[in-house]
């Protein structure tokens, strides 16, 4: 076992999720326009200002009839009906139909009072002055009515419930113009490390690339976050608490990595430690990860310290930045959504310790899915880059034999 | 039945889709920095510039030893070392393993040559000039070997391939800097109709609100395109020819809606369909649709114009410019992630036409999905803003019973 870093006792993952969540609220809720909204989690309850259709329309080309006009017509007997005016979507008159008489309407536009069904054109010889309707429409055929989908008042979307673009669409055709949601969290991004250089060239002793600002920017952008990558910031704690001062401005919440181990050179944890801001935790995940969590500055912005090794930093993001995340979000759940799937082959796992592992997920045929592990060893990044998923391998289990049953969680692999 | 607008026999999906699709291309490759490129698709394979590890590192806090000094050691019998110095991530020299001697190491330090293990922390004393060594490792515990992962020159990811943002761990770990991908497509949208007016209003007759503009812009974002929203475009031929000369500067796609049909008031089909510049299909899809697909501009750009109605809009952006973008972006397969699922009642469906109803799918115990069909006819919007996906009822198909399976089209619904 080489996942150890000393020290305390590490802390089951469960009771440290819920210890850290249990102290970050969602976003304070904002109003945005519809288009802006797309993505944020609403938060209040979305009431319809108007009935929906709001009036009575035609939903195609065609002709608005009476019942008592057309209901003896077929292709053999023909009723001919004399075409009193056009309406289009975009005009409007107040106008009624008459025993014998029809309207020209095209698809949305507001029906002339006494219309029953509309005659599609096609059941037509599609004439100008007068038609000839060559089959008997249903009542209600070729039209909607007013408040026929939703009364006004009507509740549209809940509280809590994720603006997409079919909810937009909905929200929109109703009348509503702006909604309640809690805003898109934004997060900064800072990578810590003298070792560490910008991206491009291969690592050497004493130079290593800057893997994490890159891969966690892009993963909170993932997780619906506004996410700013700061860079790589020295090991010095007057650089990290001036970087910190200018970022706390435009940032929900900060992740570091780096530096959160015991050692001598481990500077995020020396400089937070000592003033008590964040508090550190070796946290029974596999790959391992000491993890800090606390606020900085005036306004107590959530700051969020993990791991530099960029196996253990994308494990702990995910156990926690991204749950963090999601929260502040306002959505529910926050956590990946969970299949259980059987195993392929035999994997063995740390005792004490909740292990994620990086696998392929399958559905079968018939239901269910299969799971089978990546190759190479937990902290490479191979088998994560080509995971579809990460198995759950908790605190008891020290083998998981081929053909039981585990947890998966799922990534979105496609848009 | 009341969805034919006249004209021409409808045209199967399967063949419309196929004759537009295989007139669109992806879009040329460019050279992207790895975070602008998350979420995009790779138009190369891209290979390791070096070895990954780069070199032989540590990957806990602890000791540098060699096996012969440390194979005996157990709590009993602690073995003793002397620490001959210190080497951190960020510091290097080259310096070598003599017999009875370590180097205190921290994780992602370079190793001294002559290491054959890290003895971490927590099985030591933590000594600093000596050190009381009480476990014996294995060979190779707590270090990684160069190379041990991928060998310098082996391809670390394939052309086709989404970049992820565990992707760009694994790229940015192996000292690649940028990499060669489709661009995020930009996508235009423009409402055409004078009966148009912008949200936040309840539709009156001769007034609709414009709801296609923001939900189609909002779709095209969720399918992974810039989408920029024009907004609303009056009737008149030459504002719309306007409208397209300034924005086909930004657009690999412009998305229209509204004025597709045969009608003396379709402005969008009489102006294309004119100059042939966008040929018009009534398409054997329910809710119906009459879609315009070609390409406008120097640079010819595509071009696909949406009925108007909302409803038949959005399964029209669903069935056809959905597919485009992702054409566009590289991605392969262009069509969402489908399942088989048992349907828990009747449904009847027209037939000849292929329908795409709303649906709420539900993952059943034991494996499999169930799915509902969700009330309201074929053009509400409130089903579609509830549906966890779509359930395609084919051609031929005019009942589905309940207890049989259909092919089912899955929505994100989560992050």
């Amino acid at each position: 076992m080489d996942h150890k870093s000393g020290g305390a006792e590490p802390v089951a993952l469960a009771e440290f999720l819920s210890r850290v969540l249990g102290r970050v609220r969602p976003l304070p809720a904002i109003d945005l326009d519809l288009t802006q909204a797309c993505g944020c989690v609403l938060a209040a309850d979305v009431t319809a200002p108007g009935p929906l259709p709001a009036f009575d329309h035609a939903t195609v080309d065609g002709y608005a009839v009476r019942m008592e006009d057309v209901a003896g017509a077929s292709p053999e007997r023909p009723v001919s009906l004399k075409v009193l005016g056009d309406v289009s979507a975009s005009s409007w008159r107040p106008v009624r139909l008459i025993p014998g008489t029809c309207f020209a309407v095209a698809a949305g536009a507001s029906l002339p009072s006494g219309t029953d069904a509309v005659i599609p054109l096609g059941w037509t010889d599609e004439g100008m002055a007068a038609v000839r309707v060559g089959q008997a429409p249903k009542r209600g055929n070729g039209l909607r009515r007013a408040g026929e989908e939703r009364e006004s008042g009507a509740v549209l979307a809940h509280n809590g419930q994720h603006v997409t673009p079919q909810l937009i669409a909905l929200l929109a055709a109703a009348g509503v113009g702006d909604i309640v949601v809690r805003p898109t969290p934004r997060v900064v991004v800072i990578a810590t490390g003298d070792e560490l250089m910008d991206t491009g060239r291969v690592s050497q002793p004493g130079q290593l690339v800057d893997v994490n600002s890159h891969a966690l920017t892009a993963a909170a952008s993932e997780a619906g976050a506004h996410a700013f990558r700061v860079g790589i910031c020295d090991d010095e704690p007057e650089a990290l608490r001036a970087v910190l001062d200018d970022q706390t401005l435009r940032a929900d919440l900060i992740i570091t990595t780096g530096g959160t181990g015991t050692g001598p050179g481990d500077m995020v944890r020396r400089t937070f430690g000592r003033d008590r801001t964040v508090e550190f935790s070796t946290v029974a995940v596999y790959p391992s990860a000491t993890i800090g969590f606390g606020s900085v500055g005036p306004e107590e912005v959530p700051i969020t310290c993990l791991p530099g090794d960029p196996g253990a930093a994308m494990n702990a993001f995910e156990v926690l930045a991204r749950p963090i995340i999601l929260r502040l979000a306002g959505a529910e759940p926050v956590f990946r959504p969970s299949v259980k799937a059987n195993l392929i082959e035999t994997v063995q796992s740390p005792a004490n310790y909740r292990e994620f592992r990086p696998a392929h997920v399958a559905e079968r045929r018939g239901g269910g899915y299969t799971v089978a592990p990546l190759p190479g060893g937990p902290y490479t990044l191979s088998g994560l880059a080509e995971a579809t998923g990460l198995m759950v391998l908790g605190e008891k289990v020290t083998t998981a034999p081929a053909g039981s049953t585990v947890d998966v969680l799922l990534f979105d692999r496609h848009r």
